[in-house]
């Protein structure tokens, strides 16, 4: 154990100025301040009240992991979490995975360490398999994204239904010829929402054609693109589902550009219901999701699993989705078909 | 120093199969690994491996402190440190203040308990006073945020240049009422961008009238607010200088709903040159941050700093800001007065 004497001894001062330092008193020269510093720093000397805390069992620091917060939808629910953490006690630290293997597993190591008291993975990059090896240094929640086969509490929201409901609308309205856009990294929470798009499809007789999928959209510059590609096309589809109102954003800011009525000849539906739909001129039809109710659940349930000790346990809970419908996909009267 | 046979005593169970949960090797029941977790939490047990990594010195992990990431200028400020640091081989973390004084303490605290290497403040809300107590426990450098007393490295943009430039391009379209909308919280970058705004007007021999101030202003929603206030006023601004796109993207909202013409009877301009500045019916006029460079910079300096041991040492950076006309502020033909 490194000592207040050692960083004395190597930097050449007296043990009161080594404490004067430590403690940020008054009246001692910089060049004497540096001398500590890097006496400490060279001895890896942490001060005593910081030490003792180092070995409380307790943090009281929970992290989260998301994609990237450039995406609001991960924007809102951070800020939800941090709300609902700092109402119970908890500080909340924030990691960005960046769609990265090996960033997520550095970010893991925070458990292994110690250095918080659980995890709320709202991000899944590795196999689970690998993720459920940090499962004995402390209780893992997912939220938002899932893998079935995980033995931990997920929170998530119905993407089946999401997609179902988005995809029923856009037919109702007449709709034949649908494009899919969705951002294309592996995730569970795009894939339900495929299921359930091409259930809807199905129950109108139709089949999703691969020629209308757009699989790498998270963003509105992507929508952009989108658009043009589609402008591009012989026989373009008529209606867009997507997996963001950011895409949807580009993808009518695209149509605007080339003079393309939404949703006279192309409707467009968003998702997540965020503030940018509700501004763009068309405003964007889109599926509500309720990101501060999923947000404040998976906080609770980390929080009364570390205080339980009670983990792993598989727990299920699943919030509705709910659509909205602005004037993006409206172009004459509600059809109910 | 707890050991792997303490928590084998507690548990009632072997050492190999303490080890083989700790392992994460496969046919151990259910039960057991229970147990074991149980033990190894009450005892506060930490494997070996992470007691070995938590005595060496360097984390290899920085962190950032920002005011709220729904904000979308911290999404990008944050995504650019975090390529900057996964380049350089750190790992981000990632913290809100909330613009919470006490949460901002706690989040220092990690460089207190050694569990980062240094950080990054792009939020300030106690008095620098307060948190230079934390200079002993390792680099601090401020991004955006600033206070010039500080003795740390400071990388900032010149926000004085980048009120006056938009307020002059206001001026010379002919306004003469022109309203001033900014965040609330007491911040040094709002302060000089204020300073910025009142150059400009006093060169055209005008002073700011208190009732065109709008002080708590940092949302699309806030800005539809505003709106409604201005639209009741007597004597209405003709131009709004505001602190953030979306606090524009908000007024031009609410000026639509209420069938007021932007630019032709109120004219605004926007802050950061944000994607929605590009995609509002008007698009914005607007002034550009270079949020990626000043992050690359702010990670380069804390790594070197980190690095060096060379702390703390007063250094300033600073970028410059740019106009960037678009439709929001011009009715008529372009005027440089």
């Amino acid at each position: 154990m490194v000592t207040i004497d050692d960083v004395a001894r190597l930097a050449g001062l007296s043990k009161s100025t080594v404490s004067r330092v430590i403690n940020n008193y008054p009246h001692v020269s910089p060049a004497k301040k540096q001398k500590v510093y890097q006496a400490m720093d060279a001895l890896g000397y942490v001060p005593n009240s910081s030490a003792r805390s180092l070995r409380n069992k307790k943090t009281q620091m929970i992290a989260v992991l998301v994609p990237r917060l450039m995406n609001p939808f991960f924007g809102q629910l951070v800020e939800s979490m941090e709300i609902e953490a700092t109402k119970n006690g908890f500080q909340l630290l924030i990691c960005q995975t960046m769609y990265s293997k090996e960033t997520e597993l550095g970010h893991l190591e925070l458990l292994k360490m110690k250095q918080v008291d659980g995890m709320i993975l709202a991000s899944l990059e590795n196999e689970w398999e690998t993720v459920s090896e940090y499962l004995p240094y402390g209780p893992l929640v997912m939220c938002n994204e899932f893998e079935d086969s995980a033995n931990i509490p997920i929170i998530k929201l119905d993407q089946i239904h999401g997609g179902y409901i988005a995809t029923k609308h856009l037919l109702r309205q007449g709709h034949r010829k649908l494009a899919y856009c969705t951002g294309g990294h592996k995730s569970m929470v795009g894939q339900h929402r495929k299921i359930g798009f091409e259930k809807a499809l199905k129950e109108h007789g139709l089949t999703f054609e691969n020629r209308y999928g757009f699989f790498s959209a998270y963003s509105i510059e992507h929508g952009i693109e989108v658009f043009k590609q589609i402008h591009q096309m012989k026989d373009p589809p008529t209606a867009v589902f997507t997996g963001s109102d950011e895409v949807a954003a580009g993808i009518i800011t695209g149509a605007k550009e080339y003079g393309v009525d939404v949703p006279g000849e192309l409707s467009v539906i968003g998702f997540d219901n965020q503030v940018i739909s509700k501004i763009m001129d068309p405003k964007i039809s889109t599926v509500e999701q309720p990101i501060e109710l999923m947000a404040q659940q998976s906080i609770q349930v980390l929080i009364e699993t570390i205080k339980s000790k009670d983990f792993p346990k598989r727990e299920r809970y699943e919030f509705p989705l709910e659509l909205i419908i602005r004037e993006s996909t409206v172009s004459g009267p509600l059809r109910a078909v």
